[in-house]
């Protein structure tokens, strides 16, 4: 089992990162996310169409909630060049990834009513209660706390997929999370963490940890969620 | 004087919008704010350069806690598209107009800490406060009562504005507040105000009310500050 401090966990390794510990604290959540069978049947082109089509309505329900978070990140950051990596990746969520859940809904026959305010699973309802809170709880640590494991998670699954299925809305689904912009964004997002999180007193290092952690596991019960 | 609520400015008004009212009832600091001799100096170009470059320095300063407000409001708006607009005039905040401050501080010989976290004045600091807590304490709506009128008057003002100095930071500072998609932008931001603000109770209507005319009130003191 990982260090339960951070400070325990950097006295052996010359380069710790904050966040590689969150990641270690994680698992086997972790693990569990990054290779769950949705991603699986995601990649080689057999998952269901009834359960992306579930999945899919339900992560644009949770996206608001997302781009909420990312827009208090904003209001949170210290510095004016991190308030701007912030907004040009708000503006990837808000229009590229809106456009591709226009036309995937399109695709899939989702009517209207449901893309906007659909009936949301238990998980979803979760989800957006932990991101919300530690927003609006907590300071930039704790809005890191859970989007970092949201896009890294996003990050890594992607990464560790070959196949290009057919049907666009799979494929591309894959693809706006192995772009080299994506990655590079995940990186600074990570390196935020690793700069501001060691400067925290033990208390709120604890509850970025928490935070952290429940986001993973979240994830997973999401993904789980779609076969429900 | 204006009717001292929406509902008595409304009942002889056929299309009377929340804003308008709002406007009215924060003068005679409106008017002061648009004419204010700060503007009227930037438009013929006889500003000093110590009064601008003070005047750039605060800006700047405030400017952080703008995109701060803005990022919340990202959080707060009800809807995905109401969150990508605000997205887009982040990125116009963050890119063209942060662009915009660096070469006028090159120009002018300001010095990197003076950028980065300059002894601020207190109408400066006030108006932060005033931001800050609007977005924190508030809702969507009250955010937008510090925003509509701190975008808005420098619509009004700029539009009222025919000449095109010489100096590129003046000549600038007045396109980039005569640009029709700024235009566009504060019409749509105030048309929300307008939608959300007459269905808030009336204890939460007054407090717009009182964000709103605190905000321009601020906005002349600034100008004024930029002489001190």
């Amino acid at each position: 089992m990982t260090a339960d401090t951070f400070d325990r966990y950097a006295a052996d390794r010359a380069d710790a990162r904050f966040t590689d510990w969150l990641r270690e604290r994680s698992e086997p959540d972790w693990t569990e996310a990054v290779e769950h069978g949705f991603v699986a049947e995601l990649a080689d082109g057999t998952v269901d169409d009834a359960v992306f089509r579930r999945y899919l309505v339900q992560d644009y329900a949770f996206v608001g909630a997302l781009v909420g978070a990312f827009g208090h990140a904003v209001g949170q950051a210290p510095t004016m060049d991190a308030k701007g990596s912030l907004t040009e990746f708000l503006g990837t969520l808000t229009d590229e990834e809106n456009d591709y859940f226009e036309r995937s809904f399109d695709a899939l026959g989702v009517p209207d009513d449901e893309r906007a305010d659909p009936e949301r699973a238990d998980v979803t309802e979760a989800f957006e209660d932990l991101l919300v809170r530690a927003a609006l709880q907590g300071d930039y640590e704790e809005t890191l706390a859970v989007l970092v494991p949201a896009e890294w998670i996003y990050l890594s699954w992607a990464s560790g997929t070959g196949g290009t299925p057919d049907e666009f809305y799979l494929s591309e689904w894959i693809g706006l999370h192995q772009d080299p912009a994506f990655e590079a964004f995940v990186d600074w997002l990570r390196g935020e963490l690793d700069r501001y999180g060691p400067a925290l007193d033990e208390r709120r290092r604890r509850r970025v940890e928490r935070l952290f952690r429940r986001t993973v596991a979240l994830e997973v019960q999401f993904f789980d969620a779609a076969y429900e």
